[in-house]
């Protein structure tokens, strides 16, 4: 039988973290302790340390019928470095622990592994620790990762003002359609937007730095909920519609399933960009910024006094919630 | 119905957010931003961040039939805090990731959060942020702890020299002769001892400041494997089991349930004491700053050229392994 075929329960705890010691060596002046002490230990210059951790549950936050292991590993740290990217906080080091069953096979779970570490390289958070427990159920991965920025320069939420224009990164949609289309068996590149998001890491660092966004937070549950997430507690944001950036291909796959494209880039959620309150006389320079990042921030609304998410137009755009769905 | 009978499923999602902001207010000048951002922000003062993560999954790290729910929220806190202190590392925050079945009902889960968070509070690391996820499964609590340490300070695995001597702190086998008593039905102050483990976090951080101390680690496999955390790679450990701190009351617990008392204090784990290689010349000097803390240390073998752990006498200690028991 290759090693291919081998479980957990053939190698045991033990072997695995020797594997995964074997196969993720964090690199970085950054790391001064990685996987194999008591805790990690990682290099922090700024005077704030941001945290911040993310549990996905198979069955639940992803299908295995839909998403490799890889991309399960990829998500999970991009999830958690969009979080970070939404505070201007610079990516650190990620930790990551996994509940398997003892009949998982250990090359998935290096793939799992691996795709995370090399995400979290890529953004300058290498894997410094985690944990094994065994389960019988679903899969469960949690990480956290940490990051660091100067406080007084972090971008945070409900700090925008009446009057504030409110900005997103990049294009909406894409990794709802993406979803949709998965359910529904339909090919489409969105599938990747959904399975193997960006987190907007380089934009945020550079946005915080800048002092001029008065708030920020990631797009993770759609816009429709998270542009509340900018506007001072008990005021609202009206969203122009028609000036929403929707992602290529959303607009086909809306077609084909006979769903409504607006619906998929307003509320559908875990695109992970980054919604913004600009003061109106900053955006021309913010764009001009995003821009040199190879980013473009689009004015999509306004925060108001009247509380709430007003798009403009009548819909039902329920927030998604864990327990009630 | 009263509120004591709503579960998750009831509240949603948000509601037990809202109820944990309410109950849970992370006090101190080191939390800059709490509960209800992307991420969470705490000052850190050292040069490094020192990140553990421990996942407790129902039914094998835990059991509900022995465990209160603010037992395994005491205990989840603990695990971690032990680990900082093992790197004499000041904790400054917790972060707490629930996996819940939708029935589940929300004063169990407000009896763990809050008893994670008081222990957290009364180590300095208050609980500044997590994760809430549903689960068709056993519940899944992950914590993971934030500290900071001067590295030049921290205490390391595998740093100790041969000829060193082995220190322990506290009693040892109090955890494992509780957990026997438990899956016996047997009444003994020593439950606590497995169910609310206490971290030895301030001492720890008095030890990492004399630098006086070669190696560290905590215990939580047993003495027999854990003192391998001590020694340099390839040499190993004397363990002089007349010597060894046995917690009062687990003669009786062994000699109730025909067990061996001294395998319960060098093998059976979760006592969440500190394991330590000095230099003989230093031993007294730490032995005075531990009872200045109201602990002890006391000398229970030597590290040696020859690998492995060896016990003095013939025993057939197995470790614990995730996938393997």
């Amino acid at each position: 039988m290759g090693s291919g075929k081998r479980t957990v329960s053939d190698v045991g705890e033990a072997g695995l973290i020797a594997r995964i010691q074997r196969h993720v060596r964090p690199r970085g002046a950054g790391v001064v302790v990685g996987i194999g002490d008591d805790a990690a230990m990682v290099r922090a210059v700024a005077p704030a340390a941001v945290l911040t951790t993310d549990m996905l549950v198979e069955d639940v936050d992803f299908r295995l019928a839909w998403a490799s292991w890889s991309d399960v590993g990829h998500k999970a740290a991009a999830v958690n470095l969009s979080d970070l990217a939404a505070m201007g906080a610079t990516p650190r080091g990620l930790l990551l622990s996994l509940a398997l069953r003892p009949d998982t096979h250990v090359d998935d779970v290096m793939a799992l592994v691996r795709s995370l570490a090399r995400v979290g390289e890529r953004y300058g958070a290498p894997l410094v620790g985690g944990d094994l427990s065994k389960i019988d159920g679903p899969l469960v991965a949690s990480v956290t990762a940490i990051g660091e920025v100067d406080p007084k320069r972090a971008l945070r939420r409900h700090a925008g003002r009446v009057g504030d224009l409110v900005l997103v990164s990049g294009a909406l949609g894409g990794a709802a359609a993406g979803l949709a289309a998965l359910q529904a068996g339909l090919a489409t590149p969105l599938h990747r937007r959904q399975l193997r998001p960006t987190p907007k890491v380089a934009l945020g660092v550079a946005l915080a730095r800048t002092g001029l966004v008065r708030s920020a937070a990631d797009i993770s549950d759609g816009l429709a909920r998270d542009a509340m997430h900018v506007a001072p507690r008990g005021a609202g944001v009206v969203i122009d519609t028609v000036a929403l950036p929707v992602d290529r291909g959303v607009a086909e796959v809306a077609r084909r399933l006979q769903k409504d494209a607006l619906r998929f880039a307003a509320a559908g959620g875990e695109d992970f960009e980054l919604v913004l309150a600009v003061a109106p006389k900053d955006v021309a320079r913010l764009q001009t910024l995003a821009r040199r990042h190879g980013e473009r921030l689009t004015v999509v609304g306004t925060i108001v006094k009247q509380p709430g998410v007003s798009l403009g137009r009548d819909t039902d755009l329920e927030a998604f919630d864990h327990f009630r769905t």
